[in-house]
């Protein structure tokens, strides 16, 4: 491998050092003071590394690399360096320190490519401080800029007073046109359990997975929990329960990774000797593929109306659709092809959370690779991928940088 | 019959229109304006009923018919006075009414019995304002009358303050030595469906039913919704599901009444993207015979158990065990003798609610007659019981305290 362990390893430690919550985990919230000491470390790097550094109107940083055609759109590789409070060292940094083993490669192998390389660091992409991948989003114009002036923080800050007082500069332009972009490749760790389950190093990221969540009210009459008999309860509980008894077995006869959960769920009145009359819960239902996600929705729902009558009224509300995002095919083959040539074992899989790499989808050919995360644990102090992991991604974003930035 | 039921309608009419709440239920708490109202009307009726009438420390009413048998025992009936929030007009009032045309009909009939006749009506049995069964646990002495002392509303009122407040004496004596009852008698409406839909118009109460209340906690690991795999993950709210849903056939196995209720679950995080991993909730048991209390609880507890493992830890708390109450079989042959004397079919049956014959039964003889509840409903403003069965039931008190104040 050409990647530099060490390299890799001094950046992940560095910034893991930019912490609010120095011995429990890394807290780096946009704008905030450790985003400027990691903000510094960063355009620090990127300026050792050869590229000519600039930020925009949200405080995303980009390290450009100019190359031989002019005004060509660049191909772009990061990910993002804000985290989540009592977070990980490795969920968005990872990405970002494997962008700038990138550049560092393209700077020691002397590369000047035919298209541009840019090497991105963005903020809020969990959505800790202000709103979820808004980073990206205001790069894509997924949000638009006059948006951004309304979005606060818990304590009522504008994003663009945070920035004021950080002494970052909110009157930049954030959009950026998509003919700019050629492409984008982000690394990011996995989060869950499954490369590390089967031993392999790197997960090439087919789709973005649908998410859909129900949102279901099982309606039943109260009731004394001592003069009521057995036979003549309409007890919204027992109903609500027998129902998702059924439910996680319909995402397994999907297969392929599809999942259900039921994770939020409300008793009415809720009182030990009252037979419940209304349950709330929600259904979570994610798949690589639509068809399964409405296959799975058909079911539960079929389910869900066969408790209808004998005193229980069902009711199901669908507040969120988002379809299954298919990623590049073009880039995926060149991310297999870079495994395959540095003989990388790697998995063709789905990614079941979002990230910055699913926002640029909307506008440019998006490759996105994950690495291991050890006991599939993330968003918490004990998040940990080892060097290597992240040695192989960078190296394998490297072999891909090189083919995309030259045709 | 000899009972009047113009007489009983007109009471009931009255009380009912006692309340805080006009066009929306009886609502009289304790010592307040309705409390003084009904209290006024309570000892008017008995005092034209050729009773003495005093009250206690806690505005307990009693209307005394003194026996031939100088300083013996009193034969007592009646019931509490006040209602829950925005209740019925027959949860206590009923049996309050039976008590004063069993008066009606000694005055009426001309009866100078061996043993004293005294009608009750009791202060604060719902706990609405202080405390659950206060008036019946002052009486027997259940509760120290020191204690009284301690008791305060939502506002920081003292029980005495709040007497004091409307004119009543907490000077006055609460207990009563247990060697002036020979027996308490109460009828109150079902709060069930039993009498109603058996078509039975009188339930003699055989023992006040059993009842535990185990808490139970089942431990998992949480997990994203979109990355955890459905065979990796140690979902919390997926094994209290399937729990639960064998539970309600453990209660329905015992049968002869015995009734298992999950009234409150709490799940945590409660997210609807996050696996739960912690899941608390109650389970409620409840029969006659405490033998089927004990092994309801004793399978519960294996069902819950057997699920431990797999990275599910489950514990279960027991912190609520009343036996169950057998009445006196005695006053209950003497309550079935009236029945079959008055040619009114009726019912053995269990009680699953406290009452305060529940409480007097630490102390003396009790009798306790259901009446039906019109759809089993009680405790709202749609509570009804028909004017018919409360003469009936009020009947069989009439025959029973005849009989027990002879001999």
């Amino acid at each position: 491998m050409q990647v530099n362990i060490e390299r890799i390893q001094k950046h992940i430690e560095t910034l893991s050092g930019f912490t609010q919550t120095p011995g429990n985990g890394v807290t780096r919230l946009s704008y905030s003071q450790e985003d400027l000491q990691a903000r510094e470390y960063i355009k620090q790097q990127m300026k050792a590394y050869g590229l000519t550094v600039r930020e925009d109107g949200i405080g995303n940083i980009f390290g450009k690399l100019e190359g031989k055609i002019q005004d060509a759109p660049s191909v772009m590789v990061g990910s993002h360096f804000d985290s989540v409070p009592n977070g990980g060292a490795y969920d968005g940094a990872g990405g970002v320190v494997a962008g700038l083993e990138v550049a560092a490669l393209f700077q020691e192998n002397k590369l000047t490519p035919n298209y541009p390389l840019e090497i991105i660091a963005m903020i809020e992409e969990e959505g800790s401080r202000f709103r979820g991948l808004m980073g990206s989003s205001g790069i894509t114009g997924t949000i638009e800029e006059s948006d951004f002036k309304n979005i606060r923080d818990v304590d009522g800050l504008l994003v663009t007073e945070a920035m004021s007082n950080a002494g970052l500069d909110p009157s930049l332009p954030i959009h950026r046109d998509s003919e700019t972009i050629k492409a984008f490749l982000e690394m990011h760790i996995e989060q869950g359990p499954i490369l590390e389950e089967n031993d392999i190093p790197i997960g090439v990221v087919q789709s973005i997975v649908g998410l859909t969540q129900l949102s279901v009210t099982i309606t039943g009459r109260a009731g004394h929990a001592g003069t009521t008999p057995m036979n003549k309860r309409s007890d919204a509980l027992m109903s609500a329960t027998n129902i998702m008894s059924k439910l996680p077995q319909l995402a397994i006869d999907e297969g392929d990774g599809t999942v259900l959960t039921v994770g939020r769920l409300q008793v009415s009145p809720n009182a030990a000797n009252v037979i419940p009359d209304t349950v709330n819960f929600t259904v979570d239902i994610r798949s690589g593929e639509e068809e399964k996600v409405l296959k799975v929705v058909k079911n539960v729902k079929e389910i869900i109306r066969s408790y209808d009558g004998n005193g229980i009224k069902t009711s199901i509300e669908h507040p969120l659709y988002i379809k299954p995002k298919a990623l590049s095919d073009d880039i995926r083959s060149l991310l297999s092809e870079a495994c395959n040539d540095l003989n990388i074992s790697h998995y063709t899989m789905n990614s079941g959370a979002g990230h910055d790499a699913m926002v640029f989808s909307d506008v440019t050919d998006v490759g996105l690779i994950f690495v291991p995360s050890e006991n599939g644990l993330s968003h918490c102090p004990e998040e940990f991928t080892h060097a290597d992991d992240l040695a192989r991604g960078a190296n394998v974003l490297y072999e891909t940088a090189k083919k995309l930035t030259e045709a």
